[in-house]
């Protein structure tokens, strides 16, 4: 197996580094000391700490997009219990590191949306992106008879959207996953009006 | 008029500096170029960075206690007229500086939270005092009648809470309240069950 370069240590441990502590929290020199490159390295591969932004940013989203892939937008599963799927699977994330990280997308609309107009835009993009999948997921909830006619997908999806990325933030600062677990209750009882499952 | 202290001008100008461009974003010498004052003046009258962010927390939080106390624990209006006028009042606030500022809560949970242990905790106590509010409101509604007595009122004010932050992060990311209007207006016709208001 070749060694990995040291871009790929400088995004894999950047991206690592950069989800806990904040992107402004994380100098070049706390990302290149955990990649354990030298720092000139840091220059040899990206024109700027915004370029580098931008790549860990790349790199998170294909672990999300794959995790859409395979729940909200496959259509071998029932609808409602990709959604489930897609909610526990981000709730399992959110929990790691003692739930500390949050949403590196989230952590990166709040701390760089202010100083890079390019972060800004693809993180529009971004979470234009998964509340499209969240409505497709719904969409099929509705052909399948799991959710009336009557809903308004591209409303829901939004509302699922923003609603998580709150419950997300409180779960940081409380440290504790129990608010995220809260919504998911509220949107299945109240607003999909779905029974409890067994 | 007795002319403002320069301790009072680093917190007036700080804390418009901070909920503009963030917390890590805001140095001391930007704080103290738009208060005015010499750079000396800031470590004269706080000790640290970290103090300062615990009083410009503070300041901004009693505007919002103000706002809590004429709409969501007013027992002279009715119930859920105190929640919309809640929610219109942060949407308002929100909606201001081209929908860029965000939460300066929600912000410093982001940006700080991993930083200082203080600014955590006092944020955690603050989103508490704001939910119980918001459940006070509800207890009302249920009294009332406006809510039915089967509704759990600290679930749905939790899930008030946190949806209301994660809606407003996406507004200050697409700069546009669109999002906290679609939260509002999920919240009350499918969480709330409310008719659509004249």
């Amino acid at each position: 197996m070749p060694r990995p370069s040291h871009r790929t240590k400088i995004l894999a441990e950047g991206l690592r580094v950069v989800h806990e502590h904040g992107f402004g929290g994380s100098s070049v020199r706390d990302i290149v000391q955990a990649a354990g490159v030298p720092q000139g390295s840091f220059t040899n591969h990206f024109v700027s700490k915004e370029a580098f932004g931008l790549e860990i940013i790349e790199l998170h989203f294909v672990g999300i997009r794959e995790l859409m892939r395979v729940t909200l937008c496959n259509d071998l599963r029932p609808p409602l219990e990709r959604l489930r799927a897609y909610l526990d699977a981000n709730i399992e994330q959110i929990s790691l590191n003692h739930t500390k990280n949050g949403c590196l997308l989230g952590n990166f609309a709040v701390e760089a949306s202010d100083h890079s107009e390019a972060i800004r835009l693809r993180l529009v993009e971004i979470f234009a992106e998964a509340q499209r999948c969240i409505a497709y997921c719904l969409e099929a909830a509705v052909q399948s008879s799991e959710l009336p006619s009557s809903i308004d997908c591209d409303k829901i999806a939004r509302f699922i959207l923003t609603s998580m990325q709150g419950a997300v933030l409180l779960a940081k600062t409380q440290r504790d996953p129990a608010p995220i677990e809260g919504f998911k209750s509220v949107l299945f009882s109240m607003v999909l009006r779905q029974p409890l499952p067994n």
